[in-house]
């Protein structure tokens, strides 16, 4: 047999080898595993498990603000991915096709869905008749398939992944504007909130929109290595799909009107920026809000202390757990306690409680945080309000630390050797007045591979159209022409 | 604009036309919408609903008993589908196959996941290494695809299907049939105690089996129109996955030994069951355990009776959600109480409220019973429980009927032209002994098109080999030589 405790030690660090740091953890901290084809992923139980809090998070948030779910086909028919122009110019190169369907050709292709716009507006054209059937609105969990020929990072870039996409249809721009703020905060709170991840709102620029929306907004999260992630969009399209696929209804005074619509998304990837946000060289890091496992009690005996040790702390994980906690009592035999710390730091438990027979006579327990291993000790009466106290505790390290770096890593700039010095010393976002031009990107892009990740937006009163505020400089800072327009300039996944 | 209140109608009956009328009940129930695409579909929120709620149902039930959920590839690469050869034997007909990867030629093509085994069973062999790795459980919510050339049927039959698949390896083949058993159970109470449909435990004949299983057990449903539906099927698939894929591992001694496997699924067909066996030709008929809309309730005003009517409607609403029943307030302006009972009625609501100011002045609410539109008067004090109560009389009714129905179209029959004429003329099951020779089920099959959908399992004591019970007499029904099993024959989806 191997060396099972060696498997347990993440041997990269997180600050000298980011990438292959990332990918030990995954797989020692049993998330997923690579497929054996490149570019595909299996999503194991603990990885599964992040999923499906996440899922419950937001699916619980939808429904409440009006969102039906719906299930539509694995396969859009090519003739409909050509009704909207940008979506087959964006798409087409990235799509996976099927052509043969058992031992015959099949007349037309199929594209294996890499999103869903082109298939189901035609079912909200056909559903859209009065604009009493407005606003319509439709989510489906599911997997899309975009054939991106890049190096495999689990969760990051994957030529399947899973996500949400949700969809809707309004009478009016500002309906559909009200959508996009709606779904925007619904992802920003999910990220604060849940994955205790803080983000920047912003949107795409022009040249970096989905294809066919007007506008694409954006929370943006800075990773501790210095490059953003894209964690969510939720899409403005205008009356773009509207009219390649004819969403008419008739409005009050029976006249037709066009629609407008919206769509927006979250994937896998918020598993990626959750694990490299706050994993650390000894593994995987969780906020609580959305670990499997809370609280992993260790039990610590000695023969003729066990029964004792493991009557009391088996009481202790029945009070947690009638009080909603998750957690799991580690009254495994064949593993001494040391060897259990270190699996329960891999796997991104926030908190241990440590039981030995002091604890059990004292009518204590001492209590160890994730990931710093801050330790005291507390009365077992009242243990459900001091564990909860804890798990917050845990939740408030972490969203901290986030903040931080966020906070730290936002530096103006205005020329191009100080854009560029200042993302290759620090990383992080830059900000600086832009004149519009995407040849101004690519200059930047051409050196040292970062690109304008978003563009920050007006305050709330401003928000309903999308605009972004007036830098104060009034220079480009890459070409020096005049600037009417804000860009953040990072490195990205 | 159309007429509406035309369109709530269903103009096909169940008794006449079945095929029909099911579609009809499909599309005006807003269940689902036909793809474009022949045989793929489109799940409507209210038909999504349902299916949310059968995968809440058994998912709470996995969960509780060990299975964890997990994601793997939609594609597998036709070199594993190969691996086993029943597999590939069973599946390969019906395989859509991706064959281009945006404008590349894929070098080996991957089929989209017909089952998961071929894609599992890899990682179950790299998993498990241990006696104490086993038993491993894992099941995945997602849709595969067959490739299959039959006319598109709602939820019973399309190329694209949702289903749920769990996959296990054990360490003995006890451990595969307790697996088997468990699984079937769950099954037969999903169906039976939130489906209300009564089921037939069985298992599948020889030839009938899932491709690579040493046993398929299955779950039976009777509909109204004598044909029998697969519910679900429960697969002992003994050392067959494990030796092609090399599923071992050490045992207690160190010993290198082969590990047993197991496979279960559920799919959407479960909708399509639902929706045959209770309703009517009034539309859509749901047990209150699964209907998205518990109670229904329609406000019944004047003008000058308008204000107390809709405030008394909506406390009793408040006090229901507030109870956890899924009720509506329809307080419609736009539409007459006519319109709205149509329109509940249409989508299966089990329970009406009518509040007109007689109810609201006495203390009292009007509740009315789908499908059979048993009306009573009843004090508004106390309405939580009495809605309770008479949601548990209608679930008690559904559940009654389909087991009547059950019970009576269970034949026996001796001969060949006993079985034909029994199912010709009442369709139901017909028991019989059999040879065991496919070549009798052919004789039958060529004449009605009905097939043997199951055999009955010893009791509970033989259960654990999935064994059949020898049949009273001794000769086959069909060709009259010795028989020494039961079979069951009918018509099927």
């Amino acid at each position: 047999m191997s060396d099972e405790s060696q498997e347990l030690g993440i041997t990269e660090t997180k600050s000298h080898k980011p990438g292959e740091w990332y990918a030990e953890v995954v797989q020692k901290a049993n998330l997923a595993d690579y497929a054996p084809m490149g570019g595909f992923i299996v999503t194991k139980p603990r990885g599964y498990a992040i999923w499906e809090g996440i899922q419950d998070a937001l699916d619980t948030r939808f429904k409440e603000t009006g969102v039906d779910n719906v299930y539509f086909p694995l396969f859009i028919p090519e003739s409909f991915l050509e009704r909207e122009k940008d979506v087959v110019e964006g798409f087409d190169p990235e799509v996976a096709w099927v052509t043969q369907g058992g031992h015959e050709e099949l007349e037309e292709r199929l594209a294996v869905r890499p999103t869903s716009e082109s298939i189901i507006a035609p079912f909200m054209a056909d559903w859209t008749r009065s604009h009493r059937d407005l606003p319509l609105r439709i989510n489906q969990w599911c997997s899309v398939v975009r054939w991106e020929a890049t190096e495999t990072k689990p969760f990051f870039r994957t030529k399947e992944f899973m996500w949400q996409e949700g969809h809707t249809a309004h009478a009016d721009d500002e309906g559909a504007w009200e959508e996009v703020w709606t779904r925007l905060d619904q992802y920003e709170e999910v990220y604060e909130d849940v994955l205790a991840i803080p983000v920047l709102r912003g949107k795409k620029p022009e040249h970096d929109k989905f294809p066919g929306a007007d506008t694409t907004t954006t929370v943006e999260a800075l990773m501790p290595d210095g490059k953003s992630v894209q964690g969510a969009t939720s899409h403005n399209l205008g009356q773009s799909f509207a009219d390649a696929f004819d969403i008419t209804f008739a409005d009050e005074d029976e006249e037709e009107q066009t629609a407008y619509t919206t769509s927006w998304g979250l994937s896998w990837r918020a598993i990626g920026a959750l694990i490299m946000t706050h994993s650390d060289d000894q593994g995987l890091v969780l906020p609580p809000t959305i670990a499997p496992t809370q609280v992993a009690i260790v039990p610590i005996w000695q023969a003729d202390t066990k029964d004792e040790v493991l009557e009391y702390s088996r009481e202790i994980a029945d009070e947690l757990e009638a009080a909603g906690v998750r957690v799991e009592l580690d009254d495994r035999d064949e593993r001494n306690p040391g060897f259990k710390f270190n699996e329960h730091e891999l796997n991104g438990v926030p908190l241990r409680l440590e039981i030995g027979p002091n604890e059990a006579d004292d009518g204590e327990v001492t209590l160890v945080h994730r990931p710093d291993n801050e330790d005291s000790v507390a009365d077992r009466e009242g243990i459900v309000d001091t564990v909860e106290d804890h798990l917050d505790a845990v939740f408030d390290k972490l969203y901290e630390t986030a903040e931080e770096n966020l906070e730290e890593n936002v530096r103006e700039a205005h020329s191009p050797e100080d854009i560029l010095g200042t993302i290759g010393k620090h990383g992080g976002y830059v900000k600086t007045p832009w004149c519009g031009d995407q040849a101004c990107e690519e200059a930047i892009k051409e050196k040292i591979a970062a690109e304008i990740v978003m563009q920050p937006l007006e305050d709330e009163g401003g928000q309903s159209a999308g605009e972004v505020p007036e830098p104060e400089r009034e220079e480009c800072g890459v070409c020096g022409e005049p600037a009417d327009e804000i860009a953040y300039f990072a490195k990205s996944y």
